[in-house]
């Protein structure tokens, strides 16, 4: 049967796939992959086809934007896709247009959800879930504006917290850090001084969420830029008003200043 | 080793877990689960006891949340526990206070990611991650207040859209359905009379996300109201301003009315 199938690999390795997005691919007449959207830092290629027991082809963004999904599609005529990427497979957009691509071709689709980063950080921060605002990605230098201050300081004037993505060039492997992220903010901070991001200003960073040894620090900007975070792929808070059960679970799991217990509400 | 694992189940079936969170259960003293802070739909226990080659015990609200989790830590003295709870784990606020209790405790804990809601329908609807604000609970009636009213029109006040999650009472089978949530809105809409939630408001419902046969629908709220989604857990989103690509998006998926197209910005 023709059909394309998304699976999200979740976070970490090749175990972040679900049972029954194994199987997906176990059943699928052919079986594809990205890993250029989002990094997974323990994953091997060879371990996933060991698990799956056929070959998986990696798709490159030029397959995938350039050729909209041509080797995608030329394969489900023959019969049922199975298209692994990171994480839950729609949080990266440029999916969603394939997904309007084969509605245009009449080709059914399938998801199989995986864990994604946007849940993952809120849990593992212990910041309350339905007190994030809108989510900003963190653009490298040469893409830089002033979107992602404005986004955060929108966020906190309605007191909430911005869950910031940090920007990544997988194929190049270039991965921004928590360190240049909070500079390159405090660079739009020197232009705008509006206060919202300071050396004094509490913000939380997590690098390598869902694999075995995530890294959550949660300081003051100034005492942030100098934490180790070690490997990427990095993510970072801009915390809004915080709950006091919030400010217990930054404590307890991140590390934060003692004195975080006293600015709550 | 003395440890607590938090394991995620994602959104549908016994088959919604990780291999790596099948393998914590499978290599743990003792499995607990949890399931009524979400409904799995198809979930049958007694295939995830199969799986895990071991009893799973089975814990309440009130176990967890009236006993702080007695049952998890007298089990985590004795080694490794795996704690088996819907979706992504800390979604949930309750199990943010479990892992609170644990580092009291000085129990380690772990957590291996699920798939969550809070990213399923980002991606499934077609809308852009990027472009959410707060999410919000719509509670049953004795619970109900003007807050998620209030919520939904902040977020369309600065054109973004609101992911709604519906209340439950997983244990009373008691799950609040798209068109409950909406009277209850358009009830608030006739005191407040902001013209945030009218017969001619757009909204996308979907329903048993991460499941075989999720329905996904985009209509104005009038209509809405008669479509049938069938069995649920169900949630509700409504879209700020529309992008394009967001707008087409809702016509393929959702099947949305053509004249959203015209709509757009």
């Amino acid at each position: 049967m023709c059909e394309l199938v998304f699976v999200g690999l979740g976070l970490n390795d090749e175990k972040g796939i679900t049972l029954q997005g194994l199987e997906e691919a176990q059943t699928a007449t052919a079986v594809f992959i990205e890993l250029y959207t989002s990094l997974l830092p323990d994953f091997s290629l060879k371990n996933l086809e060991n698990l799956v027991g056929k070959p998986i082809q990696t798709l490159s963004r030029h397959n995938l934007e350039d050729e909209n999904g041509k080797a995608l599609f030329d394969a489900a005529e023959k019969g049922k896709v199975a298209f692994l990427v990171p994480g839950d497979p729609f949080i990266a957009t440029t999916h969603v247009t394939l997904r309007v691509e084969a509605a245009k071709r009449k080709v059914p689709t399938r998801v199989v959800h995986g864990a994604s980063i946007i849940s993952a950080i809120i849990g593992v921060s212990g910041l309350h879930n339905y007190k994030f605002g809108k989510t900003v990605t963190i653009p490298f230098p040469e893409n830089f504006s002033e979107t992602p201050y404005n986004v955060i300081a929108q966020n906190k004037q309605l007191g909430i917290h911005t869950l910031c993505l940090l920007d990544l060039k997988a194929a190049e492997k270039q991965f921004m850090t928590i360190s240049q992220a909070l500079t390159l903010l405090k660079g739009i901070e020197e232009k705008k001084k509006q206060g919202i991001v300071t050396d004094d200003t509490l913000a939380v960073g997590l690098a390598r969420a869902g694999s075995n040894q995530p890294t959550l620090k949660a300081d003051f900007v100034g005492e942030l830029q100098k934490f180790d975070f070690g490997q990427p792929p990095m993510t970072l808070i801009f915390p809004g008003k915080l709950h006091f059960s919030e400010a217990e679970a930054l404590v307890a799991f991140a590390g934060a200043p003692q004195k975080l217990r006293s600015m709550t509400r």
